[in-house]
């Protein structure tokens, strides 16, 4: 059977669709985020990234940085085994440590990714709850949505948001069966946020465990960067708080916090916890200096809501269309993946700018679109440029000025 | 609901199974290996290491500690986005290069962990292609049982290395079928490696794909360390080789090889892929240094190979039973939970040696065992003073002298 053609016709379809992915290749130049070296056919050029998620530009940080390096020549590269096989290290329990604190829960459990943390925390709970129903968000993540899909528990979707919708399911389900609510607090791609505390309100009314994702919340919410549910003061009254290394934080891995008999079940029973390389000790190290020093400092997160607001002025004041929300996420919809990466080509090959069109499966087919993320160490030039390339090219396409 | 009483009820019956995990908390110490200081409640004391799965001790390597420091100040601590938005660097090109080189193949694609690769690959695979049938090995991993189960795709298990069942199997699928033969080459926990030659044998016959994971064997066999593929120079027959960059090659991470159209494929399709954070470009610089030293230096493979043999030559000489395998392995079967975890507890607390108890469901209930891997740098003395302390015990606790 010859299996390439198989792959090259799917991949065919979807190159015709114009959702194939290219990737671009940089160079992250610490000390210089956001800007990084591009490499393309015709050579190496240096641009300005709008699009990480190393949104308060942690993963240049001189401390963490140190952190990680010495951390290396402590402990070496790499963990050396599974968790429960000779690879857990006091690196390890020192950053679960951190981030029980920075929830305020009693407990905290490391993964190798946030995906991963999402996938094996919700598989194993829906799977090894009795009668367990899990009440999905319809925007949640991939990570959230496969994990509820591999736990085979019965899984019940509500409304985006719509938390009238959310309490009609719940009240539908026996009240002995154990229901999970999950969600996230800022939604990644359209950059909205949960009504967190009308959910728990309902969760509790019918006795619903909670479960947020705070992947693009930690580090740049609450004054000690516990997300969104710490500026509202509502960590104390969800069940499970789950967050990533490597976006604010600026590394790598995924994490849930919660009660100790939580993260002793997940510990114990979740096979993408079990069966797998610990992080790296000196990850590990790296994360729980950025996390400890974004407790203290304000200095980043007051950077970044200033230039969001700047970016979102001037865009205005062009009328450039995006789409509104209270996150640092702008979105700036075009609708049409061929389009999209036609403008995005454009800022990269005439501008320097390097923004990569956000298709399907990451968002809706119809809803492609462009997602700025201004960091701390965007400068008042960067968006200044940004704007003005992005004013030229809306003459010059005559872009629909149309938001979704 | 009081969920926390429903996570402590299934908590309290591993208990008393005897199969509740308790994890070692050890500091590796880099140039030490494998030594490495472990918590415990009465303190910190130096033990020696005899479970991990850094197997040539490439994890404290100086090469590849100045690679991760020196692409740490290079590039920072993290990706800073996913593969497609930002987060594909350089060095992760880099990488892929070098582990389609080290296989012989046309491409590879790295994931965030070995976990990942096998799940994600395999859930693509038998999710994207009509009528897929995955005959797995009933000795698989944790990691292809889940990628298997969560692509719906229909699943056969056939017996354990045992090539006539999977021919009657294979047999019995209708030919326009897609067929994919998933196996390990190494199997960790016994050591056992599969007959692979026979296995392409027939999986050729009846036009199956073939999927090896060489977790356990990348680095450590053949030549150039592309496993046992490369070692019986098999590797070009093989469709998909799966690695990690966790084990022998002393980092975090992982990664298949294959055709540019499989990898282009996965790439495109898998949520495990596309949906997460990328691997921070330090690591990829790294692994990618201990990988090209492996290809050239034999010094650690023959250093492994002189020690394995050894500890198994001591062993019986005291007449301790092990497991007998061709590969780095030396299981020694318990039988029992509780029993397995007091020797490993024994050799801890009276002799600072560390073995961690390999209890279910990482093993069948029933087989429970101490899994020892000798490294190069694991010393002539360490071993004699691991086989003298195992004599003592075997004496102490007249253990039954029986090999499952
Ligand atoms: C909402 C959400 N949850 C989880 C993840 C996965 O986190 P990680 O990148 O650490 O795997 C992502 C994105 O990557 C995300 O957007
Ligand atoms: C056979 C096998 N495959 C895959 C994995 C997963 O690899 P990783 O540790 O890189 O996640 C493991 C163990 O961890 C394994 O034993």
């Amino acid at each position: 059977m010859d299996f390439d053609a198989l792959f090259n016709e799917q991949l065919d379809a979807l190159k015709s669709d114009g959702n194939y992915r290219y990737f671009a290749e940089l160079e992250r130049k610490c000390g210089k985020f956001p800007k990084a070296a591009n490499h393309a056919d015709d050579g190496v050029r240096d641009v300005t990234v709008w699009c990480s998620n190393d949104y308060l530009g942690m993963g240049q940080h001189p401390k963490v940085i140190d952190a990680m390096k010495e951390a290396v020549e402590r402990t070496g590269t790499g963990a050396g085994g599974t968790r429960n096989i000779s690879g857990t290290n006091h690196d390890h329990l020192l950053l679960e440590a951190e981030l029980a604190d920075l929830h305020g829960k009693e407990a905290a459990l490391i993964f190798t990714s946030g995906y991963v943390s999402n996938w094996a925390s919700l598989s194993t709970l829906g799977s090894r709850l009795e009668n367990c129903v899990i009440l999905s968000d319809a925007g949640n993540h991939a990570s959230m949505i496969e994990g509820i899909r591999h736990s085979k528990a019965k899984k019940v979707i509500w409304r985006h948001n719509d938390v009238a919708d959310l309490e009609e399911k719940l009240a539908a389900i026996p009240a002995d069966h154990p229901k999970i609510v999950a969600f996230e607090s800022v939604y990644s791609m359209d950059g909205d946020i949960a009504p967190i505390e009308a959910i728990l309100d309902v969760a509790e009314k019918y006795g619903a465990m909670t479960y947020i994702d705070e992947v693009h919340a930690v580090g740049m919410y609450g004054k000690r960067g516990g997300g969104v549910s710490e500026e509202l003061g509502l960590a104390h009254r969800i069940t499970l708080i789950e967050g990533t290394l490597g976006k604010a934080f600026g590394c790598v891995g995924g994490y849930i916090t919660g009660s100790a008999a939580l993260c002793d079940f997940i510990r114990s029973f979740a096979s993408g916890f079990i069966f797998t390389t610990a992080l790296p000790p000196a990850v590990a190290a790296a994360a729980r200096v950025s996390i400890a020093h974004l407790k203290e400092s304000q200095f980043e997160r007051a950077g970044q809501r200033r230039q969001v607001a700047k970016l979102r002025a001037m865009l205005d004041a062009q009328g450039i269309p995006h789409m509104p929300n209270d996150s640092h996420i702008v979105p700036v919809m075009i609708g049409d993946p061929v389009k999209t990466k036609m403008l995005a080509d454009y800022l990269m090959d005439e501008w320097n700018i390097y923004v990569q069109p956000i298709n399907y499966p990451t968002v809706p087919k119809g809803t492609e679109r462009l997602r700025f993320t201004p960091s701390p160490l965007h400068t008042d030039e960067d968006i200044a440029y940004l704007v003005s390339a992005l004013t030229v090219l809306w003459k010059q396409c005559a872009i629909a000025h149309q938001v979704a």
